[in-house]
């Protein structure tokens, strides 16, 4: 972006807050991309020119139409707990940090409708003394955004309960503001809000989201301890199926995964795999008689997430990867989709072929109503040409990949796409391809 | 039973309550066996031979002692809404109304203790206004016991989510009272709850249960009309499957089952088949993106089963049945469990296999984690060597049967029974197999 346009562009702003300090921008314009080797040196050094940071919606709005105007590319960006690079904006422009939209529009029972930069820790906060709290948040959920995690995530902790973001029902609606001359503002309903799911912001500017709620249990963090991973896994899957049992995350994990798990190290004796679980307090009594003599709990507290806490899931998702990465900087990981009616003999299959190279780390989830398991492994990572052959292996044994390594919606995203044409969409509310380009890479612009 | 035998018995008893009156006796001493024409034959008459209505647990104990004394058979019986006989005395004896023992002993978030006599509509009407409820119920709800639901039931509205009794986490407790010359008080906690679970009340005498409640939502009852029955079913199968959307019963049922349905024949055209459903309200909205214009919504209002009330889950399960019974006493049904990962397949199989004969009626539920069907199709009854052969029929095809028209736990049970040792169980709490005679077959008392 030449300096004049920067400068044009800043002016018709106003007095909306601007960032031009290029260390800070650079700075916020990364996000956890750095777990990936590949996208390490891919996204190295990218940057926006300048933040902006929208009070409300009419001030993005007021962006929105200053970036049409002068087709300067808009990438927005709240919490930046991306894994692949989402926020990362590839050809500079203006990174839109839109974290001040967080008005809670109204929240009644079941349901919620939020601005797109409340923080999902914040909401659970605010929502748990009435007894509701979101039905899914990701490891980060104590920095990630609820606008983010719909642009950019896809599930995790009470997916074992609810699926991932793109089951039906899990996104109400969404109002975006599309970037053109004069923008409009559009309330997507329905089928229709999965336009915005999973789009890394490509298709609209998320302002406002409508999300389902969850009624609130009293959630008790469990570690289970087992001789041999296997065991974790068949035990997690026996209470994933049991539909009598409130849980709201079952996470395997093999060792010597837990031995970089800090905090939690005195809870995972050496040489031991273990399961990472949230139980629902009056169901803890059935967890235990489910489990028997099978594994050992060596940890149960209520989960606490407050200011200066370390709850469980924190150990989970892609924060078993982030653990490993603090004292160990040579791992990378995968994300997998175990198929359900095969899903022990994939898990064993994948353990004996990688053995040593790729950890496994299970996490239970329903995916189109089934119980089955996504994997986060740690891979000891060797090279770009054996993680891409690791990938290719898994897939040839039916053990589905969404590469984490590339940063394009459709490269990325495969098994948690949803059934949406976004690519069509996108032509509707961002005809220049201002936004994030190249993020969605079958996106060619037919205006100039 | 001697009519002096009688008397010493009753002597025993003090002031306990009892009715010796042989019509009131008779009348109680039956239940709904009479949808089965076999049933109806067999038990034809069965009678015990006087009421007991023990006010409090000292009263059951002090019941049971006496029975134990003299050796007099003992069955118990609450709402009497069974339809294998469950309650029917097949050796006359004591006829054991367990009614008074309807105290809530607690309730707190996710649990309840409770007198095994309690009305399930009772339970729900305590606790809804605090946010809870019985996590399943059967279709006769408004006259059903807690207890008689355990020991005689299933499942049923819920076990689309929760599954039936019979999965872990279903049933957290059981209080039994031994029929022995000193009975003993033997509480049941876990996996040893089970050994009560569907006994027909041979294992014991059930006093209190303790059960796990879920949070209350604001039901809809909701019906789509179908064109075909296999759109409904196919739907229906979407919906069960979409865990972002909140339901409690979904029950595709075939055409011409609707035109027996009473008031709610102005929400059935001609023709169509329906299917019935109970949405949380928040969820409405997901359930019609979901439909698209596959079907049609006639009706739509919140859940009320409040008395003088007929909420839609009375046209369900073995409603469904009984609403035809009405009108056409040539009909009698079945209880079929379809295989998960073959639903759609065989569900046509038998509809072509049995078309006109089997009108089918299915109940999406969890069964072991997975979703699949129970279905409860209405039968036209040509005797009972075909009955015999509809049912060995959908056994050859891998839809598996618990014969609603025996009469003991072992013939009837099937897919139903919990993996449990009711039999070994029975001989501890009733070394003389006075409970309910003849309904554990397999029990041979090895005492005199």
């Amino acid at each position: 972006m030449s300096s004049s346009a920067l400068t044009r562009l800043v002016a018709d702003l106003g007095d909306i807050p601007v960032v031009t300090d290029a260390k800070i921008v650079r700075r916020r314009s990364r996000d956890f991309f750095w777990y990936s080797p590949v996208l390490n040196e891919a996204l190295e050094g990218k940057s926006a020119d300048l933040i902006a940071a929208p009070r409300d919606e009419a001030d993005v709005v007021r962006i929105a139409a200053a970036c049409a105007r002068h087709r300067v590319p808009l990438t927005v960006r709240a919490g930046g707990t991306g894994n692949y690079g989402q926020a990362v904006p590839l050809q500079g422009g203006v990174l839109l940090d839109i974290t001040a939209l967080q008005t809670i529009e109204w929240a009644k029972p079941g349901l919620l409708r939020v601005g797109a930069g409340a923080k999902m820790s914040s909401i659970d906060g605010e929502l748990q003394p009435s007894g509701w709290e979101l039905r899914m948040h990701p490891s980060t959920k104590r920095t990630a955004t609820i606008g983010g995690f719909v642009a950019g995530g896809s599930g995790g902790i009470g997916s074992v309960n609810f699926g991932g973001l793109r089951e039906p029902g899990n996104i109400l609606a969404a109002r975006i503001v599309t970037v053109e001359e004069a923008p409009r503002l559009i309330e997507l309903r329905g089928d229709a809000a999965q336009k915005i799911n999973r789009a890394y912001g490509t298709t609209g500017i998320i302002t406002a989201l409508e999300m389902p709620l969850a009624p609130v249990w009293n959630w008790i963090d469990v570690v289970v301890v087992f001789d041999e991973f296997i065991d974790a896994v068949a035990f997690g899957y026996e209470a994933a199926l049991a539909d009598g049992i409130i849980k709201k995350l079952l996470s395997p994990i093999t060792w010597p995964l837990p031995s970089y798990f800090g905090a939690l190290k005195p809870f995972c004796p050496e040489g031991k795999s273990i399961l990472i679980a949230m139980i629902a307090e009056p169901s803890l009594e059935s967890f235990k008689s489910l489990l028997g003599g099978r594994g050992t709990i060596t940890m149960e507290m209520p989960t606490d997430d407050g200011p200066g806490k370390v709850p469980l899931y924190e150990y989970t998702w892609n924060h078993t990867t982030l653990q490993v990465l603090k004292s160990d900087r040579s791992v990378t990981y995968l994300q997998c989709l175990y198929p359900h009616d095969r899903l022990m003999q994939k898990v064993a299959e994948m353990r004996e072929m990688f053995a040593g190279e790729v950890l496994q780390h299970l996490e239970f989830i329903r995916f189109n109503g089934r119980v089955t398991c996504s994997g986060l492994p740690v891979v000891r990572y060797t090279g770009a040409d054996r993680l891409n052959e690791i990938m290719r292996l898994h897939e040839e044994h039916e053990v589905y990949i969404a590469n984490p390594h590339v940063f394009t919606v459709e490269d990325g995203s495969r098994y948690k796409r949803v059934d949406a044409d976004q690519l069509g969409f996108k032509h509707e509310v961002d005809p220049y391809g201002l936004l994030n380009p190249g993020k969605m890479r079958s996106f060619a612009s037919t205006r100039p």
